[in-house]
């Protein structure tokens, strides 16, 4: 795809030659954010196929009842239309003499620099840079500079704001209104139609030619929805044109707009906007990647060292994923959540899903734990959306939705999608019905964060009353009424899609098990160490007839025991459908193939695996399962897993690692890093694999690096890849940074911190450490 | 621009080279229709820039409140991509070796010709070409012939329904159901948001190689607000690979669907879409050109003969203006009426003007009166929002919108647009508000069509209504309370729309007089000759107060006067503005030019018109003024008039004719007729200008034919230009249908029905005509 991995020694990713065909895919993997907003890398002039897209966190919206809510795609602020003498600028005429757009992850610049020659043979260098800042969130700061090589040329330049945009076709946005200010400062305000959020985007230019400034009064165009600027500037051959932009976004739904009158969010973004302008592009862009240096590369680092070229990519791909995951988290904000696609396109409408908590919330807790704080606090906001789901379906309890927007929305998954190849109707969507984990999925990840960070004011305020609110759910969905004595959860999906209505998926029920279990022993633990918030809860939850459930449901669940070749059931039938040759469809190039072939009540019948399910469980809760199972499991499902999920890879390259399948670990840890970042699974157009970049770091610091809590505790196991020869990274437990350093011969782990001894658990061994460093030979580990 | 006339004689308009700097004005002059579907000339492949369209005669809807109802973009059957071997064709890549788009005018077909070489380097001959059936209304069929010329190649095409579509940003469709029917049928049932118009879409392809029929089961594709379906056919070098497209489109606010279920229209929309491709292209292509035929070319006839290609490009641009009245008027449909850019296009917003009247409407009494009626039938059924517009401003009557759309909107005109270039604020468009003269218009135009058609029926169901209601506002219009006896008209937009808040407007005053004359006059006839319409209109709208508000009106309206110079002054403010060397803007290439360098407030300030407004009264009523008070106003305002109306040229060129300044007149009637068909005045982008179209048949009809319908008497004072040998062209008087041919030597009438004499004043004679053939020598006329 003319992807250049040349540089990513460096922390840049670049694209080496202009190419239609892939544009939607660079929009997504270069695209800029800093958790508020996410903008896709759309290039400044327009081509056909362009995916612009810029969004701001948590500013969901419906365009009609038939549709749900999302993200919607805000005014763009980054388009120029550049003429030189009347022609044009565009890549697709005369002729591109070199070509390069580069992503530098560790100061979050994207640059262009194009030598190019119009139809009529002018001779014109481009250098293109922008931010969006990490330091100021509404900040977006644009560079042009134009070179004319060899010829006089009238630049002509109109630049503004446009709010044509729509979410494939949906317009999110009332028109509203749009001025000029002092004939430069160029302001749109729309507010979102159902959900009347204000959005206030100001924009100003800087025009320089060899370094002097000119007059940048402007000729204004207003226009449907859009407001732009007009300059024309004569330049000689060797000068150097400049123009910076600079713009901003605010809205009504942003904390310190609180009450705030649309007036008065136009004040805040113009006077913003005088200020971004008077700092400048090089101050804007210094900062910002101070700030990333500060939130990220130190406070999270990660080394890969290894022989040749593949360790460097390995280490690209992890600081890729960093990169990532720090664009789609708004750490500002703990009224939101990440999107399956974060802020890089409309995909998945801006909506979280289980993806948060079995995926990238890790990743958080164990290097920002104040973020991770703020997504579980997301979902105890939540809750009120949760109740009414669980109400609706006839159940108690707080029954979380299978995707996820605004706090009160509830469930929001479509109920329609894509077409069944076999009757022409679009297919109903039965997550959203019936992809129950997800509930106890939210109560492992508030655990998970619990127990990791030692967060005791956490639980107090939000995690006890989470977890017993979703144990609950469980009590009251279990179905009582079987003839074999046992609970059954019948009629689900579980995390493997391609199952639908299918009984005792083994995850569900071993998860609402563990959910319950996990309620009961917080119950006892409240009762008589914490008796205030224990009355609390009671008030609200009535804890004893609570306790009562628990119990009965613990105790009477059915959970799926292995069979004779000591491989758990993925659900009641998947064992004895039918196998089919799947190597057409484990060699594919795309994902989904299969479903070319076959719709879904078809798959349903076949032993096959869009994803991991069980496995999945064993990843999970580790201890559970004795080591036979969880190998018999693992050799019989992953050769049915076709990985046509994005999250599917990670959990299996983990688990092999786990199970001393180095080589095979590796190789999925590097399918699994090459999702966005490399040339197959073409579905990067839509937004960027959120949850995969929380998986490229499991497999990284779960699966190689060993880390694991596990039972409340802190296990180091490490599995080094023979590619490598040295793997370090930091992670933070209960308040003190660990820096661990695997390599062949050794296991090194440091407490920076040193402000209280950590128990751990190193190659089977406990250990306490404190302020010091240790070091365990690697014959006691591998 | 790459417009090739060279093949005009035959009716063909050739673009000659392919430029994506001419997408928008080709889509629109090259656009299809009939009245019910108007299609913008897209290509089947995409670029970046074009503006795909298809709209349907009056299904208006509102985005929202802040928005005017608009007709909306429905969802586009024309697109399809084709690869080949993975290629994307696209003459922005490869290499186009040739290049046609041709339009034929006479059958309504579009043809594209192509010979492309892919990047890769195989050269692929393409050959599109398409119709909207002018017999069958919902119809549009599609031919594609792909010829690989020296290789084999493997041909993928996409192709279906999309209804991403939105009018500049503004989505006015619910996304509603997507079905395939028998892997084929690809349907898409859409509804408006606002005003919940069901619109039913069914495409269906049948694809051949070599002319055998290959099996057309297609990969079925539904994605968001998109349905397509997916063909990968081999070909050899040599072959011939052809596939059409047959397309509908219904929706429930078709006659013949009024209160049919959304299930019936789909069952309807799918029958017809099987009969469609059962009856092939070609055969389709021929029952619409002979419809072509039958409908226009042999029912209004125009030719003219002269020396060399200049005369040819004459008789062309008529035929032209011809195509686009025929694509843009619903002659189907008389709730209904033709918006300024016809269907061809979203400017103005599908919405009508008193362009309908003052310089279309001629066109059609004269060639077709059916619809000609139907066009004022449509403004009888507007009257409710005409009575609520009056009522909303405290006035009386019939007050009729100057933006009108759906039958019960009343006024629709946008209050704001554009920029004021002084304050950066957008301006308010003060049209909507106060430019009424628009009543009046159609009280004339109504007049007109009675007149000239003899239509009695029309008459005692309409139009004495019309006339009567109107002359009623024109009465509760009047303000008293000046100090000169005087009734004056205060604060209104005449014509020329440079002048906002003028008083005394003296096309509004003259209109107003003359509309309430008539009124009067009607109310003499009805109570003597036709007591049963009197009844009834008396209780309608009280017949005896009106005619008392009348006759006083009638006496005490200020009728501005000539001054020393035998000038009607234009307002009572123009001739004491100062006066500005207008000469950078009468030289302009591009209208509007003064709007940059000066705001409308400081335009008021100025002696410049922006279109025709004192010479338009001239015009309509041609006896009410001496010759030497329209010469010398003529003088006065032509020089002070930029023509920055495409209304303009016409009425300019019409008086010249009058006041036998042939060569003016002719040049004027050049820059009207190149309007859309040239290169100047790039503003077709968004439509074609539907009232210039008029105005090229005014010119030539009216201007150097001579025909003018005087106080209900057919004139015929022929001014033939030098640069012409011969005119002739045909007119229905009072339902007998007239053949004039003017040659320098000789003016020939004939009356080609001859059921009734047909009494005509010719040359200053009266005379009398009966299926008979009259001849006049030129030095009678000349």
């Amino acid at each position: 795809m003319g992807m250049d991995y040349s540089s990513i020694a460096d922390g840049i990713l670049r694209e080496d030659s202009f190419d239609l065909a892939h544009l939607g895919k660079c929009e997504a993997i270069m695209s800029l954010g800093n958790g508020y907003l996410g903008l896709r890398s759309a290039s400044e002039e327009h081509y056909f196929g362009e995916t612009r897209g810029l969004f701001v966190a948590g500013t969901f919206n419906k365009f009609d009842q038939n549709e749900v809510t999302e993200l919607p795609n805000a005014a763009d602020v980054t388009a120029m239309d550049i003429y030189l003498d009347g022609e044009r600028f565009s890549l697709v005429e005369g002729n591109c003499e070199s070509y390069e757009r580069v992503l530098n992850i560790y100061t979050g610049e994207l640059r262009r620099n194009i030598l190019w020659t119009s139809p009529k043979g002018k001779k014109v260098l481009f250098r293109f840079s922008r931010i969006v800042s990490l330091k100021r969130l509404h900040v977006i700061a644009q560079k042009v500079e134009i070179v004319p090589e060899d010829c006089d040329v009238t630049v002509k330049i109109q630049s503004g704001i446009d709010g044509r945009m729509t979410n494939t076709g949906s317009q999110h946005f009332s028109e509203g209104d749009k001025r000029f200010y002092e004939n430069r400062y160029i302001q749109s305000v729309q507010k979102t139609t159902q959900t009347e959020i204000t959005f206030v985007s100001t924009s100003v230019h800087t025009l320089c030619l060899d370094g002097a400034q000119i007059p940048s009064e402007a000729e204004a165009y207003i226009e449907r929805r859009k407001i732009y600027a007009g300059y024309e500037i004569p330049v000689r051959a060797g000068q150097t044109l400049r123009i910076d932009k600079y713009s901003n976004v605010l809205t009504s739904r942003d904390f310190d707009m609180a009450g705030f009158e649309a007036d008065e969010i136009r004040d805040k973004s113009l006077s913003m906007c005088r200020e971004e302008q008077s700092v400048g592009y090089e101050a804007l862009a210094e900062e910002s990647k101070e700030q990333w240096k500060k939130e990220v590369w130190d406070t999270a680092p990660i080394k890969i060292t290894g022989n040749g070229p593949q360790a460097v990519l390995d280490q690209f791909s992890v600081h890729f994923a960093q990169y990532h995951m720090r664009l789609m988290v708004p750490a500002h904000d703990n009224r939101m959540n990440i999107g399956a696609k974060g802020l890089s396109g409309e995909g998945y409408k801006g909506h979280c899903f289980w993806d948060t908590e079995i995926f990238l919330l890790p990743y958080y807790i164990f290097t920002s734990p104040g973020i991770a704080r703020k997504l579980e606090e997301y979902r105890y906001l939540s809750l009120p959306g949760a109740h009414a789901k669980a109400v609706h379906n006839g159940y108690q309890g707080a029954m979380f939705p299978w995707e996820s927007a605004w706090l009160d929305d509830g469930e929001v998954t479509p109920e329609y999608m894509d077409v069944d190849i076999v009757t022409g109707l679009p297919m109903k969507v039965w997550s959203g019905f019936i992809e129950q984990h997800i509930t106890s999925d939210v109560a492992f990840g508030t655990w998970q964060y619990a127990m990791i960070t030692g967060d005791e004011d956490f639980m107090d305020q939000y995690g006890y009353e989470l977890i017993m609110d979703t144990a609950i759910f469980w009590a009251s969905r279990l179905e009582k009424d079987g003839t074999d004595g046992k609970y059954h959860i019948n009629d689900v999906v579980g995390p493997d899609e391609y199952r639908e209505h299918v009984n005792d998926n083994a995850f569900t029920n071993y998860m609402a098990h563990w959910n319950m279990k996990k309620a009961m022993e917080y119950y006892h633990l409240l009762k008589t160490e914490k008796p205030e918030i224990f009355r609390r809860l009671d008030a609200k939850l009535h804890l004893g007839h609570a306790y009562e459930l628990w119990e009965d449901g613990v105790s009477h669940i059915y959970l799926p025991q292995p069979n004779e070749e000591k491989v758990i059931p993925q659900d009641d039938r998947y064992l004895s459908c039918r196998d089919i040759d799947l190597t057409k469809y484990k060699e594919q190039e795309h994902v989904g193939g299969i479903t070319r072939d076959y719709n879904l009540e078809q798959i349903n019948q076949i032993q096959v695996s869009k994803q991991a399910d069980a496995l999945v469980l064993f990843f999970l809760l580790e201890n559970e399962f004795p080591i036979e199972v969880k190998k018999a499991s693992w050799a019989y499902y992953e050769k049915r897993t076709l990985h046509d999920s994005s999250l599917s890879l990670s959990t299996h390259s983990v688990l092999a690692s786990d199970m001393g399948e180095k080589k095979l670990a590796y190789d999925l840890f590097q399918q699994a890093a090459m999702i966005d970042l490399g040339p197959f699974m073409g579905s990067s157009d839509a937004g960027i694999h959120a949850a995969s970049f929380g998986g490229v770091w499991e497999c990284i610091v779960y699966g190689f690096g060993g880390v694991r809590m596990l039972d409340g505790k802190l296990r180091i196991q490490p599995s080094l890849p023979e590619e490598w020869e040295k793997l370090s990274y930091t992670i933070m437990w209960k308040g003190q940074k660990l820096a661990v350093e695997v390599s062949r011969e050794t296991l090194v782990v440091e407490n920076l911190t040193g402000r209280a001894p950590v128990e751990l658990k190193i190659a089977g061994t406990d250990c306490v450490l404190k302020d010091e460093k240790m070091t365990v030979q690697s014959q006691h580990f591998e």
